[in-house]
């Protein structure tokens, strides 16, 4: 019976934000996540919305900056946010850069060493995690989502390209989505997965090469983006590939570019209530 | 002609997050500053608030955390984010403490040295600093208000008590109520103020003092404390005693005691809609 341990709690729009610690056992290692709880958990399980940060983030910047604990609390959704990669395992060369290892798992499997014994973030968010939070936490284990910015993104989408019916809906503010053409992509799936640009083992983990196959049930995708991000100028963020991908294969994708936004939380936070919002709607269902 | 320097701007709900920097005459040093600009700015100025944050924060908290923005933009109105000190002076001691000096400057003019040349933030945020905004943005200089968080709870009620109807609405989280009276305000004015407790001059900077005699354009002063705060278990708020003072002068105090809420920015993200609504009621009036 996995144990969790409690860091904080601070009372939010009458629920409850905690942090709490567990030994993972993908990852190895201690790990941190935050978890709301609106209020209607006093009475009973409620749906879940999972929330991947992007780079360099812990679990703490979105439960901090991301305002979202008002519409959780007003639609009666759990939401989860996990840290963003496994931290202090002394692996060579982990904290030498801020777009690869500590606060960059890029949500994969590692299968390259020094990483794929540690590494596993795609399994700890989609499989451990989920698992630790239906046991602990008064959660409708069926009736999940996930969402994410910039590489949190990226990770919501292959969760659910890769696991067709698993979540109930889909939502991303800034994602990277289409890693094997942009500079963090291919260095991180260089350096977590080997082998080089164009390998067949790359594109299992793109969104955009991902949902070309896709054959599950309709998704109805919403991604915010906005027009002043940097990162999306400097072609890190690709989400014209992924459209024109989804077009192709009959993928609802609303992509909604926000004039004047750019890669922050103050992006993010404005336009969490309507990513709320689409999730309640699915998860309500 | 007083000059400021931009440090960062990101889009916010439809407005302008900004932070500046500018030489501060009363402090004798830079400061920084945040200022949100509602949309509504671009049609012509708006009524503006002004909000002071507790011990140990810089300009960048309440911007970041506390969630203002949404409805600064939805009643149309500019919020003001100061530092809480000069920073940077190098005066013997100013970091060796948390609660005084750097990020701890109590919104007092300090007549004691070695603080008494730049401790000047009572008339900074109350003169220097609106004189500026009027100056560099679109705001309508006789509709501003003032509120705060602890120590800036503090800072809100002498700026209101101590200039009857300058201010259109005053309210506070969490606030510093009574400090001639509790441990950190004694440390407090006995470094910026000189002298002992029950000094006169201490006070004159004192809330539930200066509500005694307040004698000015009727008040409606809004409060929200936690029952949760560790801070007021350990009588570092004292709310109870501005409300007895307020209650024999005649001044309207509606403290609105929060279950199960803390200090935290959880605590003023949870409340700041009715904060900015309230202050919102008087500057539209």
């Amino acid at each position: 019976m996995p144990e969790i341990t409690l860091v904080s709690q601070n009372k939010s729009f009458g629920g409850w934000q905690k942090v709490f610690t567990h030994d993972s056992v993908e990852l190895k290692c201690k790990m941190r996540f935050g978890v709301y709880l609106p209020p209607q958990t006093e009475q009973g399980p409620v749906p879940v919305i999972y929330w991947l940060s992007g780079l360099e983030c812990t679990e703490a910047n979105f439960i901090q900056k991301g305002a979202a604990q008002k519409y959780a609390a007003q639609y009666g959704v759990i939401i989860v946010a996990p840290d963003t990669s496994p931290r202090g395992l002394n692996i060579p060369g982990e904290d030498d850069d801020w777009d690869f290892g500590t606060g960059a798992g890029f949500y994969v499997d590692a299968t390259n060493e020094p990483w794929k014994n540690n590494y596993r973030m795609y399994s700890y968010v989609t499989k451990e995690l989920p698992a630790l939070i239906n046991e602990k936490f008064p959660a409708i284990p069926d009736r999940k989502s996930i969402a994410g910015h910039s590489m949190g993104g990226h990770g919501a989408f292959i969760a659910v390209l890769k696991n067709p019916g698993l979540y109930r809906s889909v939502s991303a503010m800034s994602p990277i989505c289409n890693p094997i053409n942009c500079p963090w992509g291919k260095k991180a799936f260089n350096g977590y997965l080997g082998g080089v640009e164009g390998d067949s083992k790359w594109k299992d983990w793109d969104s955009t090469e991902l949902i070309k196959k896709y054959n599950g049930p309709q998704l109805d995708i919403l991604i915010d983006q906005g027009t002043n991000d940097n990162f999306l100028t400097k072609s890190q963020l690709l989400p014209e590939n992924l459209v024109a991908a989804a077009k192709e294969s009959g993928v609802a994708v609303n992509l909604r570019l926000q004039e004047g936004y750019d890669h922050s939380y103050y992006f993010i936070s404005t336009f969490i209530e309507d990513h709320i919002k689409h999730h309640a709607k699915y998860l309500k269902a």
